[in-house]
């Protein structure tokens, strides 16, 4: 275990950077992933390397890799492909263990592309370097501040890792991540994958004791044998939520042109990955939302569903939308039913859903979560318009300033006592509450920041019923995997 | 056609209106539909009826129905159910053509509710005047100033038509109007359907100039017979997108318990849906999007679909959507193809997806749809990452206000401009565009404020490859239903 840690270590916590291809010139990526590097903080000493100019970006250069002081850690590489062997060879030379190479045009394009990256690679290996890309976008550690990447998103530290074969779509998860508060552990996107795979950095991230969720976007694999025997020991210790993209006949059909990945069939995939207790999400959404519905909800024992709302119509979207992922909307007991009785309004209708309709009681909300989570009958509960927590105070646009962000602080901080105290019940009795509202009384990005500041405490908030459904039928699937493997949860 | 138009007049263009059960008491909800319907702007007179009070909201109250100088076209219900029988009396002696009944506790409840629904509306059917209800949230008509509801929220006026059986879902729904910028022609939400049915709202709306599609959330109907001849004469005037609520056992449960509405069964409805033209959205985003998407674009003669992508992920992941959403992600001829050759960097990697990768030669994204619209092989088009239409500088938080709102601006107009022109484009082939991306340059709310003020000039932007897939997919759905009942397109 320690062995993944050690051989890792120089790429995700580097004393020292080499920047071979450091540039000045604004729109190059030389610079533009040197800017990225510096503006995260990184504070380890960078070495720009640049056989022209004395100083990039306010930095002593060098003209070549040999004429550094000491020895970095990692190199981050954005030169034409065919200098990039002759780099590698240098980078070996120096006893530097780690590579990024973040420029394009190399096996995906063919003919002498192919030819580089094999030279690379090789020259890499003989020299027990690790590579990651080529073609890629960068990778992420927002803890140890590094940001060596193409696009400039810093999301904060968090506990989601993300590995995606695709930049773009890596760029998207981590935008999310910075959206919702969340942050993350770890960003990787894997990009050709010439010389690490994307089972390595499973393996890694499977005892990176920061993450505990891996969200991914694969499209392919070099080993398939080898990443599923991988993914299945990650599983065990934590959620890994994925995208098998190119799972139809188009979609394989443009993986190939894209990453040059070999799809396999979909149905050899979809049999292996629920014997590896792989989460599989449909799109970009469900793998951000369940990603996050893991990071701080027990696994649930079973799929009995309590849907506990504030509105009658969002109440049968969640049952729908229960049942058709595999939930189970159980029928409460008389029991359970006897004691809702005393909490809610005389009028309300028993039966599951809870529907506490417009009127809500002091007080009700919260006394009906805590009888719904005792009930023996329940495995987990969907908690809908959660307004009904507290009382919420009506905000318009024409409001001074002042006064929305006073409200602002005032709804998020009951919301995170109310989060806080459900979160304690629901660890008690191991079963899951996740949670969906809009919220009416918020404008312009209010609720957006209301949202996200809840993920800054570890709060996940969805939107819509159909989501709360999606997110939840995902754990309970994990719950009956693990259940299955280790005999109890 | 003039008649249903007429019929409505009095509840969506009333020149005056009684409000019986109005308050000043703050939290009241005689209170608070009040307030709205003044904050919302309403010109015509408001004549609130109130026994014990003077001035109720700053407005000369009365302390019956018959003292009222004139005769009100609507009357707005907010009185305890035994009352309501009684008012409902009176209107019809002052010659109150139209009543919407707020208050629930009616059939919904049983009992005497159920008395009190029943005596009502036959004192109103006898007296010609319609209701709206009981037990709803209220109808709104913004080209009209008319907002008498219980929820404080105000959409422009705009094309989409919103009929729905639940009170939240219908909020849910207009906040979305409000805050994608596309506003409504006029909200309804149903209640109990005591009178008035949602085949008649149907009916009316079809007819409606203002409304250009129909959105809803349906639980179940009155006269199903009726309300399938209804919509099948609207489907073939203007889209309705609809969520039928209750189709699985559990949401027929809590449909039961919510509206009591007669669910039937499930696989009857698919079936007749699908007879009148009706496009079935599987849940609250999709229904929404959905609704927008049809608004601007051009109904697709086929499912022979184009993707256009500046990043390989994307591509997949709209290929994968695509082809599970039933679009054909087309071989495109070799004319084709030929001919972005001229326009894309030379390592672009031929095929469909068109992969524009990292690299975006001035103008190239344009010229390319072009292309793909006027290939013969084509249909319509999903159009990834649109931050290639123009160039797009970095903005970031610390910058000043100022600066960030200007950009703001620039970034908006420049890519209305660009979607000004791919809407001539595309109504010119009758190729629906459909267009997704995320906005990475974008900092706080600035992303949600660049979709809104698109919306407001008619254009639809999604955030994921899933979702333009999806939404291209109820068009194409409907453009063979139109070809197949009419012939043609």
């Amino acid at each position: 275990m320690i062995d993944s840690q050690s051989r890792f270590q120089p790429l995700f916590d580097p004393k020292s950077i080499a920047f071979i291809g450091a540039s000045n010139a604004p729109g190059k990526w030389g610079c533009i992933v040197l800017k990225n590097l510096i503006a995260g903080g990184y504070s380890g000493s960078i070495y720009p390397i640049n056989p022209k100019e004395k100083i990039v970006q306010g930095i002593n250069a060098f003209s070549h890799i040999r004429d550094i002081p000491e020895t970095p850690d990692l190199a981050v590489i954005v030169i034409p492909p065919p200098a990039v062997p002759g780099a590698i060879e240098d980078c070996v030379q120096k006893g530097i263990r780690a590579g990024l190479i973040i420029t394009a045009g190399f096996a995906e394009v063919g003919g002498d592309g192919e030819k580089f990256q094999q030279d690379m690679v090789e020259k890499a290996r003989k020299g027990n370097m690790i590579l990651v890309g080529p073609n890629c976008n960068g990778v992420v550690k927002p803890s140890n501040k590094l940001f060596p990447q193409m696009p400039s998103v810093f999301p904060n530290p968090g506990a989601i890792a993300v590995v995606s074969q695709s930049g773009n779509v890596a760029t998207s998860l981590t935008r999310r991540a910075v959206k919702s508060g969340f942050g993350i552990s770890t960003m990787i996107s894997s990009g050709n994958e010439a010389d690490l795979h994307c089972e390595d950095y499973f393996s890694y991230l499977g005892d990176d004791p920061e993450t505990k969720v891996i969200i991914s976007y694969i499209e392919g694999f070099r080993d398939g044998r080898r990443f599923f025997d991988t993914i299945k020991k990650v599983t065990l210790k934590k959620p890994v939520v994925m995208i098998k993209a190119g799972s139809t006949d188009a979609g394989a059909q443009a993986a190939r042109s894209h990453t040059a990945s070999l799809a396999g069939s979909s149905g050899s995939f979809i049999g292996a990955s629920k014997q590896a207790g792989i989460t599989r999400a449909d799109n970009l959404e469900d793998l951000f939302n369940t990603g996050i519905g893991f990071l701080n909800q027990p696994i649930p024992r079973g799929n009995r569903t309590a849907i506990l709302t504030m509105g009658g119509g969002w109440g049968v979207l969640a049952a729908d939308a229960s049942s058709r992922y595999g939930l189970d909307v159980v029928r409460l007991s008389d029991k359970t039913l006897a004691a809702l009785d005393k909490i809610l309004p005389a009028w309300w209708n028993p039966g599951n859903p809870v529907d506490m309709v417009a009127g809500n009681i002091e007080g009700a909300m919260m006394k009906s979560i805590q009888v719904l989570l005792e009930a023996p009958e329940t495995d987990c509960l969907i908690l809908l318009g959660i307004m009904g927590l507290f009382k919420m105070r009506p905000v318009f646009d024409h409001m001074p300033e002042e006064k929305i962000k006073n409200h602002l602080k005032e709804t998020t901080h009951q919301l995170a006592e109310a989060f806080d105290e459900i979160r304690k019940m629901s660890h008690y009795h191991k079963k899951p509450v996740i949670s969906a509202t809009e919220l009416p009384f918020a404008v312009g990005d209010m609720e957006e920041r209301i949202f996200t500041m809840l993920g800054t405490k570890g709060f996940a908030l969805y939107k819509t019923p159909d989501t709360a459904a999606k997110v939840l039928s995902h754990l309970v699937d994990y719950g009956k995997y693990l259940k299955a493997v280790n005999g109890e949860l």
